[in-house]
């Protein structure tokens, strides 16, 4: 069985840790009913329902969680093709299969309950919140035009069930983790001077595949592969015509998916030995290196990303260079970009995301870069997780670059 | 490399195939601005970008493709980290990246444009039109207040394209039917009494994961198999506690994914010889495979879906069976279910897709079913494209169950 996918029996077991946090994160948050409006899942998926619904639906399907006197009701309403998977899951308290259309059956149900709130789907702010497309949304507009007016966005409750690992999801990313330093030193094995970008992503492919692997994001993007000094490192696709060369770095951004969870890290190679390392990349590496460690240091349950991310943005200006152009770091976990309060700085492309207050329980990236005026950019990443009192790192740190050498 | 994923070289002849069908679509459909509007589209991806921007962004994305004086200009504004690959595509007029908000670029552009409608990927009937998010389109109607007036959907740009199979796109589906029999053949060969659906279900995705193929829907669902006569066939997963049984059938809806495209067959087995076929069976399984002949012979351009659907539908009813509750096919492309116009009766749920006009180049699975009393469901599912004048099928339509009995 390929490792890529999420086994049945963690699957339900992953539904049911998140289910069993409903009551208390809708209660907290003063929002009464929740609906997730979907359909053809596997074109327009709704990333919510990876963690109250675990699988995919043809037809309009309403997944709707209400409480009632602080007690959780959960209802489907599908097409009956879909009925008998939601029946044999065992997670709802009732599956109401349609043949011919929806309307009557959700508006009903909707007057049965006669929320004060429905939240929704969707956020300006939030990707990972905004799995309710506009044409659905349409849609629901036309079906129960009585309630538009109590439409809410659901990003508190999908921010929190998303953010919030359980202790299943945890181990499973630690895993994912450790198979992808296991397959960075596999390949460091394998790496001398006159490479092309692309076959050396092809051979991270090759290890990814053997092992029946996931990609955390895009295959074509995954590794990014960087061993040009001209190159702006990001999501730029490997070359053919960028080689290893003496004297010069290697970097790789690599992320792989294991049981539906993802890794995201960093690495640096420079080819040649530590003794011959330019003072440049010494100095850039030392900055980023302690970048990461003073995050780490400063990331605790009650802080707003944003606060975090001032700690490295800062210490890298310090030291004189320019400061990096994105956040800090972002939330993983289904995905590499898992959504969620964010470690990054106040910027209009942000949103809201810096402001949301971090919680124990979420899994971060923390990747500063800084770049040098000879030698490319230099960046690492590492992964952390929030717990009571400050973070720990999913996978020890690297401590430097690593050097490609023959004697 | 794995054959599930779509090589850089194919990939970029497809892109280009589709960019010179654009102005063509575009006028006839008489929109002279099309924008899709996205963001990190791993988690809410936009199927039309498939076709015509051919990678996946992070930041805040916006395509915009637009007539002057009948000829096509191309912009792509994304962030700073997607704007190389972008650049290497050779796809774009003018790249323009950013680094802290796409606002102001994005309505610049669009005042220069001017155009007379933006077309915006929404549809309130077709899940395949409907990649743009309502949270993002919440965020556009921020950026561009003034336009909202011009806004339009986007549906028939994007069917249009979709639909409108290019010689490569075809070549690979037609591989991907292929390979989908290849496999049933050789999960023939395996078939036994006594066997579980889970089993069973296993054994095809061992045959998938061999040739490094893809699945064309969620694998857990992928092939549904059912051995239960009980079993309500569709979208239903495999169960340990239903087993193959001497007497009765065996049922799988099975596609896999080659190079990004799609099949999907449905095909049947019996446990026994061909002359202890329960009578109920023999005759459902005529009045099936009679029901896809007739909807074939009645497929050609300029139809529309539900005429088609109609023939066999009325066909199946006065043999004196139920009529099947789902559509006769649908259409297969980068997914099983491609969207755009169905082969489906004029129900609520299928909204205006079964009333689009059938045109050359499309290509559509025939797949009715029929229920026995006392022997379960029974349907095929064949796949064919539309020609100047009809049809051909994809691969040669099977002329019966599949016989499993040792001598």
């Amino acid at each position: 069985m390929s490792e890529s996918f999420l086994p049945r029996a963690i699957k339900a077991k992953i539904l049911r840790e998140k289910h069993e946090q409903l009551p208390r994160i809708m209660t907290d948050n003063d929002i009464d009913c929740w609906l997730i409006f979907v359909r053809e899942t596997s074109t327009t998926p709704d990333s919510s329902m990876n963690f109250v619904v675990g699988s995919e639906v043809v037809a309009q399907s309403a997944f709707i969680f209400y409480l009632r006197a602080g007690q959780l009701f959960k209802t489907a309403i599908v097409g009956n093709f879909d009925a008998d998977t939601e029946r044999g899951k065992g997670l709802w308290d009732e599956v109401i299969p349609y043949e011919l259309g929806i309307d009557p059956l959700l508006r009903n149900k909707l007057h049965d309950i006669n929320p004060k709130q429905i939240a929704l789907n969707y956020s300006t702010d939030d990707y990972s919140c905004d799995g309710l497309t506009h044409g659905m949304y349409l849609v629901l507009t036309k079906i129960a035009p009585e309630f538009v007016s109590r439409f809410v966005s659901a990003q508190p409750i999908i921010n929190a069930i998303r953010s919030n690992k359980s202790e299943t999801e945890l181990g499973i990313i630690k895993e994912a983790c450790r198979i992808t330093e296991e397959i960075n030193d596999q390949i460091t094995s394998t790496l001398a001077i006159g490479q092309r970008e692309t076959d050396i992503q092809a051979r991270f492919h090759q290890e990814v595949s053997k092992r029946g692997l996931g990609f955390s994001w895009q295959r074509e993007q995954n590794p990014a592969i960087d061993a040009g000094v001209g190159k702006d490192f990001g999501h730029v696709l490997p070359q053919d015509h960028y080689l290893t060369t003496q004297g010069h770095t290697l970097h790789n951004d690599f992320g792989i998916k294991i049981h539906g969870y993802c890794s995201d890290l960093q690495r640096m190679w420079f080819f040649g030995k530590e003794s011959e390392l330019p003072h440049e990349l010494r100095h850039a590496m030392d900055v980023v290196l302690e970048a990461i460690q003073r995050a780490a240091k400063a990331i605790k349950p009650g802080l707003q990303g944003y606060e975090v991310d001032k700690v490295a943005r800062e210490y890298i200006i310090e030291q004189g260079y320019e400061e990096y152009k994105h956040g800090l770091g972002h939330q993983v976990g289904i995905m590499a970009h898992d959504g969620g309060g964010m470690l990054g700085p106040l910027w209009p492309r942000y949103g809201n995301s810096p402001r949301q207050i971090i919680e124990e329980g979420q899994v971060f990236t923390i990747e500063p870069n800084v770049k040098t005026k000879n030698h490319g950019m230099v960046s690492m990443e590492e992964m952390v997780v929030v717990t009571a009192t400050g973070c720990e790192f999913l996978v020890e740190p690297r401590k430097d670059f690593i050097y490609i050498y023959s004697d």
